[in-house]
């Protein structure tokens, strides 16, 4: 292997061998971080221009369809599942789930069932000496403005074993087979146990060998530019975010309020005590559920709905297709407490259940939910800290912004992202069962790991390692 | 506790802060390793006559009965799963296994369900400056031995939460509740995958604040007495090796080669390519099985069968039993290759997958079979690197030695593990498809997270952290 021109650290380690941990590389992101305003390609101020233009470039045009106009997609007889002709792509079916405690303990819902993993990765290159990542402005039928910042390359399997007999996908070459380039990162992470069905992609950082090729919808930004469009309203997709959450950033902490052995342990007994089952059922006759022709909803109007659309796009791989996605019923609240402790900014985690999750509990914001579901209920029977965070004065919102989740499977699924500063008195060093703090440093470890941070904690991670919020 | 002293890092943190992570530890375990002739309780040439004791203290029968004379346990109407009348403890159902490429893609076969999550906790303490484990000689009716060396606590959730109705699991408030010790480590790993369904267990090192009451079946060892230990043949129990497997070690290592992001990805890679699907089925009637009056098992005689005991005993929360266990038709060898690279020794990891597991592989040894269920095929079938293990001579065995899996679900489960030196020439840099090389450090740090190693490596890790074998 001729490595050592591509991997400089091999220079400080005995022959044939290199560091085990390229410990340049958080410094060189947190540089990356810290330089907000201009970037090799563009001013951050002429990003916007850039970003209308190339929404004018592409047609994009999402219709909703009642189930019987798709086309390749049919309720399957006997299970009445939603499925594609091929037997790919994805699937909705059902899901009963039983939760050894809370309010909640048994319910159906539908699902969607992707079991390939996908590839989700950003290539990076130096210019000028700061690393910048390479983002596509990609349309996605559910996006709620149709144009976001995608990763460099954002594959299903389907994508690239040819199954959608379109074109190759762009710079899949740098994150996958015999040439592709430095790995920075790439760990299996969840996505939304909510809709999906124990699905997890790849999240990769790679390092650019040689020369990149330009196209006109990509650009390269500096990690400070993605911080600051993280501030703007469904610019960032989930997609580019969740990545950026898991990259190994220098976060200068001088102690936690735990030590790293007694959050996991903290971690490991709520994984443990929740004795979550969730089993795969026929999609038809789920209960609670109803199938009209036009959407799988809830008489009660809560949660979410299986939909249909048709799409056509000049950009995409395939110029025109319909599919299901699902469409929330309203608009959720994500949000991190945080508290200073002892000088180090920590973060109010919550070990929490979804249906979809492979192991039981991920953690999440302090509060992820759409409050219209519960509404109904009494005040005591409300998500925690819910009130909390809806009743917070600006001088204490660290952060806020509105981000969608992953346009080609939800449709309009916005989420008002928050970051909210509590005092001592409002959340003590002991949280309620099901919560801990925790320090960003100690959450950024966690992320290199698959299956502790769920997506929604994530995107709030993304947003400090990007610097789209100072914690201290 | 005067968490000061035990905690003497805590000094160096802002006020309410501690740092992170214990950097004294993983010398204070390495100080335990290294001190091999003797401890606080006895000399180790002292162990033999000792345990030799503990077992001529109790009473211990067992013997085999068919399924009817089964006390509690019967096969389910229309399932014909084996399930015990409380629906507690565990059950033997069917699983039907698809994978997406191999030799074998297809089978169905028994497996244990059991999806609460135990406790496998040793507890530590200081004597003389040196750390010391407390270990319990322990039955167990599946040990080829019957007794054999147990972590201080090794407790399924219906054990600590009374459904045996026995009597209270000792030591456990020194790993659960509002008093228990000082948490070193605390990690969920799988236990065997071709065995049981999704099963794993908390795997906690405790130091205990305050004295301990002496029990006369406990004996205070230190890691290194405990390597002596595992340089013979069903000693220490599986349960006792893979907690040991977790300890966050100090492993001096010039590098690697592989980075760890790089060892991640190609792990990233394994977990996602294997397409592998396993669906649980009624035990009744699954293919390539029968059932008989005294253990279900396969007409061709190999894998495993499951079979019934009745247990008398003296020493156990209950004196008298019967249940189900699993028994291997043959003994397995379970090895790592190892290669000196660049001055650190490196050993040969395989991802495999394994019916049971939560997602699709985990790290095992290079070889991990039990050779008779292969004797029937071609050469070219039969596992990589078998042959090579097989026919090693003597100087190129590090170690050797025979262990049995968990004897409370097992019968005579006996693996013959080693460690065998290879050289450039036999296994190059680039070892064939789905297996990698990986440090003794690299493997470690993978330990202190779930479902990285599977139970296998993780025994053969423990004779590296306890000095079982010297890798360099």
């Amino acid at each position: 292997m001729t490595a050592v021109n591509s991997r400089p650290a091999v220079l400080t380690a005995p022959a044939g061998l290199r560091p085990r941990v390229d410990d340049a590389l958080p410094h060189r992101l947190r540089r990356s971080a810290e330089q907000t305003g201009h970037g090799h390609m563009m001013r951050t101020e002429d990003f916007p221009p850039w970003f209308a233009d190339r929404a004018r470039a592409h047609r994009f045009r999402v219709d909703r369809i009642p189930f019987a106009d798709l086309d390749g997609w049919s309720f399957a007889p006997g299970t009445g599942d939603l499925v594609h002709r091929t037997g790919r792509f994805f699937s909705v079916e059902g899901l009963s789930v039983t939760l050894g405690e809370g309010l909640i303990r048994n319910w159906e819902q539908p699902i969607i069932r992707q079991p390939e993993v996908g590839i989700l990765g950003i290539l990076v290159k130096e210019f000028d000496g700061v690393l910048h990542f390479l983002l596509q402005a990609k349309m996605e039928p559910g996006n709620p403005n149709r144009l976001q910042l995608s990763p460099t390359v954002q594959a299903t399997r389907s994508n690239y074993t040819g199954v959608h007999r379109g074109a190759g996908v762009r710079y899949l070459e740098h994150f996958a087979g015999a040439g592709r380039g430095r790995v920075l990162t790439d760990v299996l992470q969840s996505e939304h146990g909510s809709w999906f069905y124990r699905k997890s992609n790849r999240n990769m950082l790679v390092e650019a060998v040689g020369e990149v090729v330009p196209h006109e919808d990509f650009c390269w930004l500096t990690l400070g530019q993605i911080g600051e469009l993280l501030r703007l309203d469904n610019v960032v997709n989930m997609d580019a975010r969740t990545v950026i959450a898991c990259l190994p950033m220098a976060v200068p902490e001088s102690g936690a309020l735990h030590t790293d052995a007694e959050l996991r342990s903290w971690f490991t007994v709520e994984r443990s005590r929740w004795n979550a089952v969730a089993e795969r059922r026929p999609l038809a006759g789920i209960a609670g559920w109803e199938r009209g022709a036009w959407s799988i909803h809830r008489p009660d109007g809560r949660y979410f709905r299986v939909v249909a659309v048709a799409v056509e796009a000049s950009s995409r791989e395939v110029p025109s297709w319909s599919q299901p996605l699902i469409e929330p019923t309203g608009k959720g609240v994500t949000a991190f407490l945080v508290r200073n402790i002892g000088g180090v900014p920590h973060l109010l985690v919550q070990a929490k259940p979804e249906a979809g999750f492979l192991d039981t509990v991920e953690l999440a914001p302090t509060v992820q939910c759409d409050p219209a579901n519960w509404l109904h209920l009494p005040a005591q029977h409300r998500p925690p800290f819910l009130d909390l965070v809806l009743a917070a004065p600006p001088e204490r919102i660290r952060y806020a912004a509105t981000h969608s989740e992953e346009g080609g499977r939800f449709l309009n699924a916005e989420n008002r992202y928050l970051l909210v500063d509590v005092t001592a008195d409002e959340v003590g060093a002991q949280p309620p069962p099901g919560f801990q703090w925790a320090t960003a440093g100690q959450l950024g470890d966690l992320a290199g790991h698959g299956h502790y941070l769920n997506v929604q904690a994530r995107t709030l991670l993304s947003c400090v390692n990007a610097g789209a919020v100072r914690l201290s």
